[in-house]
């Protein structure tokens, strides 16, 4: 697929079609000072494609929950790819991504995608309403054509940002946040980047779209438009992760050897957007609109992490199991409190899916409110979670030897000997769920886990003011002042 | 009512019939070591009648929300008295309990009653499956009446338990728990005290149940039934609550001089229940399961505190914009964090109501590890909201003068003068917001804010036993065994 | 002791003559709208005098600890009185502290005075040094005198400020903070109020200081002086507590009978401070640096709220043992919990303590970092002490009956018999333990262990300033520039 | 060195004679699966080798701070080979391991020997007075010695532990926890291993002990010894940390290149002990008095991590000033509770210094409730100081390409031109400084800063031990009980 026969192609229908969808793309990648050839066959971003790969699995495996029949082609299609028709479509989206994010125990890469075209099929329509543009059809002809293909969406959203105390127009150097360099009769070309995509690299197309509150001034930075991960002028550079290159050494000190989330940063050196593929294009005033309601969406989907997070609880409760003391009193209780906390995250995601509100367009949006109370307690249990599962792992966690010591004749049987735990339980087996812990705290998926859980959709104080701003406070003063007995205006 | 003709008598329609519906019983009520002659009228007794009789004015100007078509009656009944036929009922309850919360301030004390009738709808239907039993059915008549009548219905479960290391039928003396002390042809006799019954001397029938899970030795511990409040061998002691007499002291230093919560030692001295009102009576497998089912309702029904919260954040808000510093960032900053926690109690109560399941006998209950965690988070969030809400008022939440000295001719303008805040602001105004604040945070409120909110529907440990229980860590181990790479059993 | 013949009489040698001293005064004390007689027979002020009181028997008790010998009068004079010639000595005011809060269980208000001579000893010093003025020999002077007499200083400090978004001379009514009226050629005369003001009544004199950093507009607002209790133009408003009037009640619902805290409105109506009691007259940039090294001393004397925590981890553990649970792991834990957190409030304030640093003046000041972090915790912990302790207590701590309800000849027995704990322990001695610990965490004494330990020595945010200009933040950055291997001026 | 000559050979003066020293021993090191050369000269474990070095280059650098006079030589000594001979002594061990943490941001790995041989000096001493044995006068010609040659001391207590719910002698294999397997005339042979050993392979010595309460049925695992790190028998199998192989890449994304921590496991294969090496055998009882002692020292040496603390914090103000931000309302408020937090854990730390106690052979020990209240907040603050790093950082700290891409000719200048925050700041010291911040809290110095903190000096659960213990609960009851009003044995 390339700029101007995005329409072509048959429909990707399994996980092996995917993966063989990403073959033989001449995508500009860079690892480690080098472009990587075929990045699938890389060893570092290999876990990430399988872990994207998985959401194709699961709707194969489980078609109620991960897919849906949608009213643009009739025919089922992945869930991801769905605009949500009523509440439980909502709700599905938390359960599929709980489910996969037990399955992967990582960031499976396909939610930004699956909220922003939610956010963009609601706001095109409203944009249309106000301006009388012709954003939303245009839309709908390209969605539906992506639900037919089946392939993968990710949301660009996040610009550089440079000097953070000035917005888009206010920077030294005016490609700190993408913008509109050139319009032709037939489209727009837009330069700048976007920092650490979500699964860029295994997409088919984004969606670029503006990440901050504009201005007048800021005309040229308002712009939404699709691109294909092909398109021309787009380099890749991959983001490094915490023991990023055990993926490249062997098994066991890997720890989730096959899964593993992706970000990178994404390069738009003059790339073209031709007119259909535009859906917003300097109404301004939309693109906080935008941003509120893209996250109203995302900042709930983080209920993956709860998936993730039954995962750690598994392996702290496997560890306790491995080292004898399932059943002490203190052990049992911080393995409830990760239960708590876990299950607090997915009740408040799924309870802004369920409590979701009908757009003008026909589509449900979660409640803002209870989204951004849900994600702002992302951005801290993991951590907890994280910090209890490293109180259960003991300190081996951190101090175990290598594979290849394990492996080695004369050393290996010694660490055999030595990190045994309960007599009945393979050594191996009790350093695999360490290192599964390491993976998730401190390795690989600690960064989807912790950081991401922290700044995905929007670092903490953008939870807060949008919590602010979604609290009535006015009405919640004049209940104070009635049952305090306060006449008047108080 | 009495005994024997409790289907006597006109419906309740409104508040005043429910006020009316109190007077002349003669109740023993002991307060002050003095028996009240009319409780209603008693000032320190009134304001809990008030936050019960809104239950009633909501049902008057809310029936969408406050009430609900009984499948039994075939009328619209109070909510409370409904069995809930649909997830939204379910859900609707929270939303009724929040804005209840937010128009009193305080508990409304009838909870327990609605979440004892639906637990037992379906208990009883499930005993008899299993026993042959006929108590659904007489369950139904009874509640079938009591729904027509529109009366409140008291939930009698905390046992007063003695020696906490032992069980029923461990204790020197064996009233600790009640008991049926005499088997009769027409029914049982009962012996015991219920300690700290929420709304006793308000209600109407009170739903005798065993408080905890019992053994084979415990079996005359194992009685369910019902009991009218003016039962023969009832005698009331009323709790006292935090700074309970400033209701007969005036207006200005109660705070909240309207609403009040209600608890009482309830001592059953051998009181009869006929056969007909008996609803269990020695199956004493099923008390762990009758616990299990009314606190799968009742520890979501804590989202009243998210109601009550409202009211303190709105306080707390309130006196920052009468102390002139509305702005200031960590002023804002902390009234997010209250709306943050607030809506956590919310979103998680909902969020156990929209994840109901159905009984064998019709009815939805909420989820029990959504309820459980929403309760372990009301036994923490709310002293949180409180310390910050006291951190807003300032030190003279708790060293304001009183009403007399600011109705003294020559104190009382001084005070006027000097507990000034912003100037367009009336002194009193202020007093009161902060005595609103002192109420719910270390007075007559923050029993039901703070340590209802603590003990009610049970304590934290007995939260943590359930959602224990209801992790399911082995599915948890095998997803970590899986991604760790470990075969076989693990 | 009136103005003028402030150095005659005899010194107060125990804690009789201390009561004995507070006998006659004709203080303008008004509390529930009428002036007071006398002050230590009225059943709510006597328990504030009564803890003010132990700290004469604690000297007398333990010399070694409560008494220290002063310089200026060779004698040996109470630890409260004594300037801070060497560490130890700053050391032995926490040890001091801790023990009084252990044996009141409440505020014994004597430390504002202590820590007000400290800061001043030096203060007066440097302003002399700065402007060539001669408070410091001025101070002194009155303070050897003090020593001497033996008496109680009470620091007036907190303003009552009005309108929270301006300073003292931008207030609508110049008034809100304490100000010079008049200045005549033997002293000046001041107008305003003070704040809540700890043990204002049960003390001897007030040091009147600023509550802020002043501006050279607020010249009027800079005055520090002593003035004694029984000047001319004082006017007392006791504050209301929590519960307070239980302690008129009887013995059994106070929880403490003996001890209690004291905050009061003080209204200075043109009061006359003759030139040899003005410590500070317009150096107003003097104001902050005074308030500074006061809350160096005073938010470490927040360690007196460990000695109240032991009482209530007492208590809790009591109720545990009389529950019959004291050995269940959740109960033991909960205690542990309490511990460390009592602990860390004490290290903290043993630690500013012991790396005190001495002023020109000769006198050892505790170090200002480590003295905010210690009352920032302050804020903090009491809270969660409380809320583990109304948890161990169970909810009884709440709903309890009264005391006359226990002597009801009929109902008393009833009562004794189903509030019976573990057999062996007579109920009331249960019911004693429940509501000590509902005077602590919602009665008279939460005023002094949770409010006053959130405001008192300034709220939260005064720490936070004070805690960031302490942080030498450019060390830490010139640290972590190092390690990361940056350049230059980074 | 080896067995026997352990008292030749010259003092290390300096750090370049203590890299000297580390050469040319035939030390069976492994790591990835070979044997070590030169562990030196390895690029993983160098920066080890380094921070321990800086022991060395403080001591010549400040001596007053990390040297004094030892009592044994005359002569002044390392202060981690010191007995604590006043207060001071004690409290100087905390300021210097909180500088040694600023200057290298990690673990510098002599902490556990200076812990090991204060314990060590008084426990010899008291067996000696209770068993008439006469290792004290055996351990301080030993000790003298080491004082003399300068050389670096590991403390090897941690054993390796198989089933944690049996102790030494109910293990299925008896070596699980170190012993002695046989007894020479001359001198004894153990056999075992102990796990996660801090910087044993920069060691010249260790201090074999028992790590746990033994009984009388684990007599052959009471044994402490001097071992020399060269002696016959031991095998190093290095620990693989957290990112360990950015140290083998280059210099930009290690983070912090100069320092690292190092654990190892140390396995002894029958290594004998001659007799006067031996300073505890069989002495069942003394085993958990040895675990005190020394823990009572080595928790609140984690006051190191208040020193790393000081780097992060720093690098955390860097960022948001590099991201042009420093002003801004909630991160100055995030950096202000790093702050408070950080200086929680060193003013605990050194409260239990400063209030050390004398042991009867002389030296001072920190008080233990104290030291193990410090090292509990160390298992909990380190990890929200981590977050909230991380939270300033921005999701960049995870998300940064690789420094071979920073090379890349092409890819180079536009990664130069995208990760620019504010335009002054050159690009590459921002991401130094992002990848400090990695290195902390996701990589080497993660498993130092974070996981270290937890279990380092015992898990969680080993310090409520102490707490509990330490905690004097029945002088508690009593002071609740007095002022409850409740008489005799309560």
């Amino acid at each position: 697929m390339g700029n101007g026969d995005w329409m072509a192609g048959d429909p990707i229908r399994t996980s092996e079609d995917y993966l063989a969808s990403l073959r033989g793309r001449d995508l500009d990648v860079y690892l480690f000072g080098k472009k990587v050839d075929e990045p699938i066959d890389h060893p570092i971003i290999r876990p990430s494609v399988n872990a994207l790969a998985a959401t194709y699995d699961l709707a194969s495996n489980d078609p109620y929950l991960a897919s849906a029949v949608s009213p643009f082609t009739g025919e089922r299609v992945n869930r991801f790819l769905h605009i949500t028709g009523t509440v439980d479509d909502v709700v599905d989206q938390n359960r599929m991504q709980r489910q996969l994010g037990q399955s992967t125990g990582t960031c499976f890469q396909r939610c930004v995608g699956m909220d922003a075209i939610n956010a963009l099929f609601s706001l095109t329509f409203d944009i249309d309403a106000s301006h009388g543009t012709a954003y939303h059809n245009r839309f709908v002809i390209w969605l539906t054509e992506m639900q037919r293909l089946n392939v993968v969406i990710g949301g660009a959203m996040t610009d550089v940002k440079g000097d953070r105390s000035k917005g888009p127009s206010g920077q030294a150097d005016p490609d700190l946040y993408l913008r509109v360099v050139e319009r032709r009769p037939d489209g727009v070309v837009v330069r700048g980047a976007k920092a650490h995509q979500t699964g860029a690299v295994n997409s088919h197309w984004m969606l670029v779209m503006p990440t901050a509150r504009l201005t007048e001034s800021d005309r040229d930075y308002a712009i939404v438009g699709a691109v294909p991960v092909e398109a021309a002028g787009l380099t890749y550079v991959y983001g490094r992760q915490a023991g990023d290159t055990r993926s490249m050494e062997g098994d066991l000190d890997v720890g989730n050897a096959r899964f593993a989330g992706q970000e990178s940063l994404v390069i738009f050196d003059d790339v073209f957007i031709p007119t259909d593929l535009v859906f917003l294009d300097g109404e301004v005033e939309f693109a906080a609109e935008l941003v509120d309601r893209f996250t109203a969406y995302h900042r709930r989907s983080y209920v993956c992490k709860s998936g993730v997070g039954d995962v750690l609880i598994g392996a702290a409760a496997l560890i306790a199991d491995y080292n004898g003391v399932p059943k002490a009193s203190h052990i049992r209780d911080k393995i409830v409190e990760m239960s708590h906390l876990n299950e607090t995250i997915y009740g408040l995601g799924i309870a802004a899916s369920h409590e979701s509100h009908q757009r003008a367009a026909g589509n449900w949006e979660p409640d803002a409110l209870l989204a951004n109370s849900c994600k702002l307690d992302v951005t801290r249990y993991p951590y907890e979670l994280g910090r209890l599962a490293q109180d259960l792992a003991g300190g081996a966690v951190v101090t175990l030897p290598s594979e290849q010591d394990f492996d080695h004749p004369e050393v290996g049987p010694l660490l055999d000997k030595y990190f045994k735990g309960r007599p009945d339980i393979p050594t191996r087996d009790r350093v695999r769920v360490l290192r599964l812990i390491e993976n998730m705290t401190m390795g690989r998926n600690a960064v989807g886990y912790l950081t991401e859980s922290l700044h995905g959709a929007g670092s903490p104080q953008a939870q807060r003011i949008v919590i602010e701003r979604s609290t009535d406070l006015e009405h919640k003063k004049r209940l104070a002042a009635d049952l305090a007995g306060i006449d008047g205006d108080g």
